[in-house]
């Protein structure tokens, strides 16, 4: 039998996008919104596409540091194009930002409330501070403070990323939990001494998507949103 | 006359210590409730008179970077010392953890909440971070974020720290605007293009204590509190 180890965590750190907040709707809505002549979630789904390969170019050197907002502005000149349409700059712009108010799933912010009772919660996405920050109020998200990808100069999955959220909270690695939908964010923490926390976001890309493969019992915890990961954690 | 200009601040970044927690009040009450035999307020006094020294080991080189946990436990054995006070090392490392507990004053908390309607709202401390998100969940103080010296490896007044901040939040330093009790910490805010408020904490070392020298006009805003100061920014 599995023996866990003694209950020691003391803070939890969060992946945002699809996790806490809802990009696909967010992003399909705003096309909506904006009137484009074309299909918001495959949209968003073209947009969401561009990131892994753009912090790869980062993370190998092709592109220097560059924050998401950039990442994202150039993956969004070409999803444009390749939809078909063109907008001002002005308009670009402000399109671009619509992940600094993406809306967050129903359960969010009542969960992380319960969560911040018995935990320091803070974020730890590859989105950029001013971005996340702008997440945090429009979503009333009660974290206790703001880590990002920017901090350390490295996008996760790098080690650099999960162990200085640990070195900033002054934790040891296994008293600090990553919360992520995606199994490739929590691998690369469990790698790094973290604990996990699996959350099922079965409509992050859309309805009737299906999740990541994960292998039972892979992490230390899988829930069915942030409710149901404060009541396992007795909160 | 004096021409202001248009009114675009963004965010208020915060000095903590005396600005928005009492160090003063909160060690005197913990030596008190240590049952330790000498005056907690000259206590109080002498563990905060080694702070700007050992910065300033830091930012000469004298001493490598080392956090303001780690400061304050190198000047706390030199203050036991000077009172004639001997400690068991647990109590040592409990008793240097007292400025993670420091109480705000009574206006923060709500000031603060007025505040963040209309402002992104940050600490801007030479506190490590891990203080800092232990004051903030000890005292409910609503910030978006905590920002420390600790994330530019600079302490302030070096402008690394105002600038950092500045560049965090995607603002120029002119959208962003120093809260600070202390003439010093604002002057050299100002001297990185911030706008400035200053805020009078009278009793920050005990009762009847005299606030630093300023000149009449000298900081963009004047307030005796964070209430005042959030009626003066109109919120």
């Amino acid at each position: 039998m599995l023996q866990r180890m003694p209950h020691d965590i003391r803070a939890l750190t969060f992946d945002i996008f699809g996790t806490v907040v809802d990009w696909y709707g967010s992003i399909a809505a705003e096309v909506a919104r904006l009137g484009l002549r074309t299909d918001g979630g495959r949209f968003a789904l073209d947009w969401r596409a561009g990131y892994q390969p753009a912090m790869q170019e980062v993370r190998s050197g092709a592109l220097p540091w560059t924050n998401i907002d950039g990442l994202h502005r150039r993956i969004l000149d070409r999803v444009l194009l390749a939809h078909g349409i063109s907008l001002p700059e002005t308009d670009m712009a402000s399109f671009n930002r619509v992940w600094h108010r993406l809306d967050p799933w129903p359960d969010s912010a009542a969960g992380l409330a319960r969560l911040k009772e018995r935990y320091v919660l803070a974020t730890l996405s590859n989105g950029n501070v001013s971005l996340l920050v702008d997440l945090v109020r429009h979503g009333r998200l009660p974290f206790d403070t703001v880590f990002s990808a920017e901090l350390f100069n490295h996008y996760k999955p790098d080690p650099e990323v999960y162990l200085g959220a640990a070195r900033l909270l002054d934790l040891a690695p296994a008293q600090v939990m990553m919360v992520a939908a995606h199994p490739s964010d929590l691998r690369a923490a469990a790698a790094c001494g973290l604990r996990t926390a699996y959350v099922k976001r079965p409509n992050e890309k859309g309805p009737g998507g299906a999740l990541e493969p994960s292998r039972a019992g892979e992490f230390d915890f899988t829930a069915d949103d942030f409710l149901d990961l404060a009541r396992q954690l007795g909160g």
